[in-house]
């Protein structure tokens, strides 16, 4: 099987995993739960839940009936994050966007007011799936109390701590916070300072860091690490990830930076030269294309080498590292 | 004292615990934290945390440290997530309003896209406050298992995912779009029928109940309930906690409904004849004023009685529901 069949084939197990949980559109709010499943049905490659499932199985490749039921809780949860924030980043007041994946975006198929509450009502759906799996696991079995059943229900409540911190006010929703203080323009009225913008502060490289770190790292920081807590991870393997994940989404952002300046339309399926359009400061405008590749080369050799560190079969994890972070430029 | 003081003081209280994890206003994404923490400065009598605790406390009077810390997280969880939900009600794409408690809302002061930021935050939070605090229980104590410890810590997941239950998509969020979809304005365009609004579905009686049954019951059922969970309450006391809860919201609505037709401003803090302003169905609109007040009555009613039914200490309970049910009119 080729690497693009297999990430087919998982995108597709994960979508099946997805959908059981979405909910049924009947009753008198049918019209919040067709827009949250717009949101959801919309697509995209779950790279998120992958990396949990991935990272996971590192850990643990073969799970009870109970631990899969709150492993797919968390594949779930996380794609409904990242969905939420796409459905709010679109919306007027943000992004303004009416077009995502070619498709009308949810605030402009169901208008303004449902895209802030399905937005809302996804964000609060993951918690719910999260901590009614967790709510299920059952710590006795015909009476007898099981450590196993125990352990696995604190790794799991641990694994929900650290995903709300990192989709929350100290993870990607600081990193959008600082991007809107920041980042959104630089100005090109003839100045000979083009990233000053009277309205915005000014942008240095440590701040657009500390943006990527939170905006897009954090999500994908908080897939392996729910993945390899849920797979039982020590703490020294915990430090592995949680180092390996950082430089996976820095790469992964910076690599998004290059292809926006160096990719075509046609290979990588989003308009190109849109960062410079909006004259948006990326790291490839603050420390130029030729280092932006330098650290991308870096920070995809770090990730490997730390991935090595880790135990269990790693082959397709490390295609879809290359993949995500040597896309066609 | 006097219930009046009563009541400020456990306001204080909570209070107190509620900004003591508020965020600090510091760093680059300094301005998330300080819209944060002035939508909930803002104030208010902190009803649903209160709710929470002297509910919690009618099973347990006298808590652990480590079940202390846990209530706590849940107390703030619940003004958190009210106050999300006030945030994103004002905003223009949805109430649009600019002041409340006679301050300017959170996107009047702050700016839209930060109204939706700092709400999306501050739901986050809920979460991670509650689960670090469950992932903060110690199942061994000096490396012995300890089984109160562990249930404490089950009581705390249920409770968590009945919290997540009924502020989403299927309680708090699902109450706003039928509010949405149905009951925003009647039509006084001299139709016969003044319920008739082209643009919105036509409410009856049953779809108003639905509605005030998770927009604003929703809340009050969690707090009342997470509060019961937490303290050890056996599966008869929850049936008891559940029906009294579901009355005490609809009361507390429909004694909404008739304050703003009978109130006087000075007396209830706020404008009255908004709903005939607004041309708003209520159920005051759908039943007629005098069934509205049999119907409180009747609810309140039972609400005591059932509340007779519960252990523990329940004068200030009590006291409290008089107080929200019997308000001045």
């Amino acid at each position: 099987m080729t690497f693009q069949e297999k990430l087919l084939q998982r995108t597709k197990s994960i979508n099946d995993i997805l959908y059981a949980c979405l909910p049924e559109e009947t009753g008198n709010a049918k019209s919040l739960y067709e827009a949250c499943n717009y949101s959801i049905l919309a697509g995209g490659k779950r790279i998120r839940p992958m990396l949990v499932l991935e990272t996971y199985q590192l850990f643990l490749p073969n799970s009870s009936d109970e631990q899969r039921v709150v492993l797919h809780a968390f594949l779930s949860a996380i794609e409904f994050i990242h969905t939420y924030s796409l459905v709010h980043d679109d919306l007027p007041a943000m992004d303004n966007d009416m077009l995502r994946r070619g498709k009308p975006t949810t605030h402009a198929a169901y208008g303004e007011a449902m895209g802030i509450l399905a937005g809302d009502a996804l964000l609060t759906y993951a918690f719910e799936i999260i901590s009614s799996a967790i709510a299920s696991i059952d710590l006795f079995d015909n009476k007898n109390y099981q450590p196993s059943s125990e352990k696995f229900m604190q790794a799991a409540v641990r694994a929900m701590a650290l995903f709300s911190n990192k989709s929350g006010m100290y993870g990607m929703i600081k990193g959008q916070v600082i991007d809107m203080e920041y980042t959104e323009t630089y100005s090109s009225t003839g100045s000979d300072n083009k990233y000053e913008d009277s309205s915005k502060k000014k942008i240095d490289l440590p701040v657009l860091l500390e943006m990527y770190e939170n905006k897009t790292s954090a999500l994908l920081e908080a897939s392996m690490l729910s993945g390899a807590i849920l797979g039982g991870a020590t703490k020294d393997e915990l430090s592995v990830v949680d180092r390996l994940s950082r430089k996976l989404g820095l790469a992964f952002q910076i690599c998004d930076d290059i292809l926006d300046v160096e990719g075509s339309e046609e290979k990588i399926g989003k308009p190109v030269h849109s960062d410079d359009k909006n004259k948006k400061n990326t790291y490839v405008v603050l420390a130029g294309i030729e280092n932006a590749k330098k650290m991308a080369e870096a920070l995809t050799n770090e990730c490997l080498e730390l991935l090595d560190q880790l135990p269990g079969e790693k082959s397709f994890l490390k295609e879809l590292f290359m993949f995500l972070l040597k896309r066609e430029y």
